[in-house]
């Protein structure tokens, strides 16, 4: 069930279809070392078991949601996504793509991090982030910036974040996949779908507009997360995820919230790549959880078995 | 191919699946009686031979788009809706459900034709109209009154309109349809459909509002309608349907935008079919042509052929 090594930097060095990847937040930054190694041991036991092409470690910072409510979970900082990445997991020889949110540190910070990089010499990747909404005053760099000075590192493969519902708002989510391609990102990851239509809509207008300037399309990651409970759909709705309305009544109203919710999942991902694949565009999995309940945790790894198996047909 | 005789009247009565209209609009007022009576002739053959389980006459009237944009086509006034039904149409023996715009008449008026119809003894079939937005102060009745003026008249089946695009917004529709049930409808006719997710979402709260209230399903008849060309893709949006992004760039895009349309039209229809049929909502459908150009009337003959087999699967 193992990729061959590698795998991921050929496909995303030749904008090929079929990434497959599993996501994971690292452990709350109050654990004990000796919880920070149990839970490290268990994510590498699942991850060998599931053979993802690569691992990826997000970056949780206490960003305000888009709606303006307050958070329903309380926001707690984790333990360094590249520490975390490269000592906690040390055994885990997956490829890392280590989330790094570029607005939230100083640009010594990310100066030294990108010669750490460099003089590491292996190929390393991560994904940009930006100031989150309604903090354009962050302190740390802009996105064109953090693009600007990683392009000094070759052994660094950078990716971006694509997200459709900024897309059915402004329109011109297209547009900065472009301009981030153009600063030398590689593939894109998107936050968790459930909205096939805007997702395809996104899809669609890059499509057109790399038609249009003729440059190659790169890999879009769509990130896929079951949803066991109200609760959780509460807090996802929170972190700007769009639900259609009947999908979210099916999740409120259905007996198994949680066994729903993958068959959701694995119907919008049908849906989106049937459509990507009629437009030649190479698209990847992403299965995350975004609660820490261990029946989510469990429904992950189904979800992802489930996706893999249809990204392979 | 014909239905059997007031089969419609069964399903209507039964709240069935399987309802197949085709609609049409009268022709323009300023016609010459010559021309009326050709027009009348084309469709009589055209009707004959598709045996749909009956014919929808629509009420056009000068209103504004929801967007506040000036109309793309001249509004030009029709023939009476009820008089071309009958008259101009009366060697055709299919039941005719003519759409009456209440708030455009006064109450004598419609007093007069509900008088006349329970003269005439025979079932009619009829959808009211509201009052278009913007024109809350029409002259003629509310839906309201029309409803329970039209109680009085037994042989007289009322229909109403059921909006996904309104849903989206207001996410009331839904209590509408059950408050329009209330008063004595016994079916909706939607808008044209291109948009499966707000349509489905629409449905999807009739259905839990149905349950939670205990009453029957009324059959929702969904109207389809062929888009040959980008103005007559402006002029539908004008009009207030919805189209997701996506799809519109297929319209836009394609080198052959009728028949492309024509193969979006059936893949919605399949997916609102599809959850409908699990929500054990009775879903009919309805096939117009909102253009007068000859191919697109041929594709609304060849969408209608397509969407029947559909809804016999």
């Amino acid at each position: 069930m193992t990729s061959a090594p590698h795998a991921l930097f050929g496909k995303i060095e030749h904008g090929l279809a079929g990434i497959r990847l599993y996501g994971i937040a690292p452990p709350k930054a109050a654990s004990e070392a000796e919880r920070v190694r149990e839970i490290a041991a268990q994510q590498t036991a699942r991850l060998c078991d599931l053979g993802p092409d690569g691992l990826v470690v997000y970056d949780i910072q206490d960003e305000p949601g888009r709606s303006g409510e307050p958070r329903p979970f309380p926001f707690l900082p984790t333990v360094n996504p590249d520490i975390y990445a490269y000592d906690a997991l040390a055994e885990l020889t997956l490829p890392k793509i280590v989330y790094r949110s570029v607005s939230a540190q100083p640009r010594d910070v990310f100066s030294d991090w990108l010669d750490s990089v460099r003089r590491a010499g292996d190929r390393r990747l991560t994904v940009f982030v930006g100031a989150p909404r309604g903090r354009a005053q962050a302190p740390g760099l802009s996105l064109h910036e953090a693009y600007e000075l990683a392009r000094a590192v070759p052994n660094l493969v950078v990716g971006g974040i694509a997200i459709a519902e900024r897309h059915l708002v402004k329109q011109d989510e297209h547009q900065r996949m472009l301009a981030k391609q153009d600063r030398g990102c590689r593939f894109f990851i998107t936050q968790t779908v459930y909205d096939a239509a805007s997702t395809k809509s996104l899809l669609s207008d890059y499509a057109l507009s790399l038609h249009a300037s003729g440059r190659p399309a790169a890999p879009v990651v769509l990130t896929f997360s079951p949803c066991g409970s109200v609760r959780t759909l509460e807090f996802m709705k929170w972190l700007g995820i769009s639900f259609p309305r009947w999908l979210e009544n099916e999740l409120r109203h259905s007996a198994d919230t949680l066994e729903r919710s993958i068959a959701l999942c694995e119907t919008v991902f049908l849906d989106v790549q049937h459509y990507a694949r009629e437009k030649r565009l190479p698209l990847g999995i992403n299965v995350e959880s975004v609660s820490i309940r261990k029946s989510e945790i469990d429904a992950s790894v189904e979800l992802y078995r489930r996706l893999r198996a249809r990204l392979d047909e």
